[in-house]
């Protein structure tokens, strides 16, 4: 199997199945296990293990084909059984990155879902899948169903990214969208966005940044091939936005929403990275992004800018991304995936010294 | 060698350089050779060739690296050099396919740019690409930098397509949206889209809609997995649109696109397909594609609506994602690339049958 340039799902006869495990049976889990198993479902995939802490609970009360499949409440079960690769969807509360190495090592490939396992280990992460020839992908891990991964790593690799403007946040653009929907303060649209499912009850971690850092960390990465640990962007809160703010930035026709920003000058190795709210002209590609939206901009030297943008939030993009995640891997299970060399920018700046910044 | 999710080029050491050649030397064939040899060129690739009719006179014109390549005016050459890519971008008076044919069965991979080739030709193509183990890919040759061959192709490779609307004609893009600024006649708006480059002199192939129709065949294989031959799409001509219709479209919040449309109805195997300039109201993706640009809404089943854009003319362009293309050959030699095998829809309708026809 090889890598393709037309659609191949369902168009290799006599292919064997790839088989499949889950790791985690919350929101996004079951997505995923829907995704693999419902009308549609890719053809190449096998859905065979489910693993979740409270595995026997749930199976009671999945109904027919998803109550039929190998449940399990040990991990174990899944790193000796014949998958071939799993996809993590653990919840925070566990030990993913542990999970993802075992299976490494256990020889399986891993799609993980889970942003955090990428921003902190997915350097280390990668060698070990190159060195046992195996793939770890991560495109659902950041942006959802908005193909960041994919165009940095493969459509730009000829390519050299200059800059890259995002909204990587789902639930800070569904609280700032509705504030400014509703001329209200942000308690009104944090409580909007609980109960459309954007946000969690806290959106704290959000609207501080550190979503959007960790996969902005993920997105140095990819573009400029730099290290850079989340806890080293500069992070404004967009907690303290306020219905003043969008009337002004009216005005000024425009709008605000929480950007995640990135440029890294090769010549002097330094890299300007932040997360604030900003600012946005109604013409740029950020002002109509409303609901648990996500966007980019990417400005390369050659290309010039491409901008993408998808939902990024909902467990439905995530399985959806995961998917073509596990599509990938089937197809090309020979491939062995080289491990990024990750270079230390000289210098990491932030907000203040970047002459775009329109802080609130 | 494999596919990788990092960003590679340039992290690969010990790794020998890829041995490319170029077909032809026009403003594309210019245009890649200098992305290949300039500042940032890839680390994984080396140009050693390049085919030109007239060789002679044109390496004469070059200054330092390029001249320094081994020049021939005769096809044969390439074949029997030791060059393990070829980059076809000869003009439309050559016979590319036969070039693309005969470099595949002497055992090199190829990136085409030529719409073309992939349109008329693609599927025998990527068949015979399989049976040698080469690959052949052609993100350049659909939207130029925007990135919607990797996107259809790899993103959603685990999602269900149900529909494409798409700016895929940059020069008609160019003239429609000049003579929405110049608030003038076609004929001005078409010197204008000359004078920046955009467009021919002659731009009735664009405006009658056979660029876009070319492209959106290799679209409907992407994304539907269906043969669709370009002759096959319904066309409205673009040549007719006068000044009076731009401003009956701002009166109603919007302006006028060509847009190409594709929808499958995979039950009932109907495809819907046109070409046609279309109303776009200022909120969609479209009204604020100017210049040469390119944009594509994507819907998926799973991952709903992901948006691209990038500026879709400009050999930098499109030498940007020929890069891209030989890089992901480069990294993944060994890759068998599995040929696709399309489908025949049931029924193609017109732009006549559907709902959101709105002609100008």
């Amino acid at each position: 199997m090889g890598l393709n340039s037309f659609q191949t799902s369902g168009n290799s006869p006599g292919d064997a199945r790839c088989r499949v495990g889950l790791l985690g049976f919350g929101p996004i889990g079951l997505a995923v296990a829907r995704h693999l198993t419902g009308p549609g479902a890719p053809p190449t995939l096998n859905l065979t293990h489910i693993y979740d802490r409270r595995a026997r609970e749930k199976q009671g009360r999945q109904a027919d084909l998803l109550a039929g499949l190998c449940w399990t409440d040990r991990f174990d079960d899944l790193v000796t059984s014949d998958v071939e690769i799993l996809v993590d969807a653990v919840p925070a509360s566990e030990p993913a990155s542990d999970y993802v190495r075992a299976a490494l090592l256990a020889g399986k490939s891993v799609v993980t879902t889970n942003k955090l396992v990428v921003a902190h280990h997915g350097s280390k992460l990668l060698t070990l899948a190159e060195r046992q020839g195996r793939q770890l992908r991560f495109s659902s891990a950041i942006g959802g169903a908005m193909p960041i991964v994919r165009v940095l790593a493969d459509a730009l690799a000829g390519d050299r990214v200059l800059a890259v403007d995002a909204i990587l946040s789902g639930a800070s653009n569904a609280i700032l969208a509705r504030m400014d929907d509703l001329d209200g303060d942000i308690d009104a649209a944090v409580a909007d966005a609980c109960a459309h499912g954007y946000a969690d009850v806290d959106p704290s971690s959000d609207l501080e940044g550190w979503d959007a850092a960790a996969k902005l960390s993920v997105v140095c990465a990819l573009a400029f091939g730099l290290r850079v640990a989340p806890e080293q962007i500069e992070m404004r809160t967009s907690a303290r936005v306020r219905p003043e703010d969008f009337k002004k930035a009216r005005l000024r026709s425009g709008t605000i929403r929480q950007i995640a920003h990135a440029d890294f000058d090769r010549d002097r190795s330094v890299l300007s990275v932040w997360v604030a709210p900003m600012f946005v002209s109604k013409t740029s590609p950020f002002a109509g992004i409303t609901g648990p939206g996500n966007a980019a901009r990417i400005t390369a030297a050659h290309a010039g800018d491409i901008v993408i943008s998808g939902s990024g939030a909902g467990s439905e993009a995530v399985a959806a991304a995961a998917a073509g995640d596990l599509v990938a891997i089937a197809r090309d299970r020979a491939a062995i995936v080289p491990a990024p060399i990750l270079a230390d920018p000289r210098q990491i700046s932030g907000l203040s010294d970047h002459q775009l910044a329109e802080a609130v």
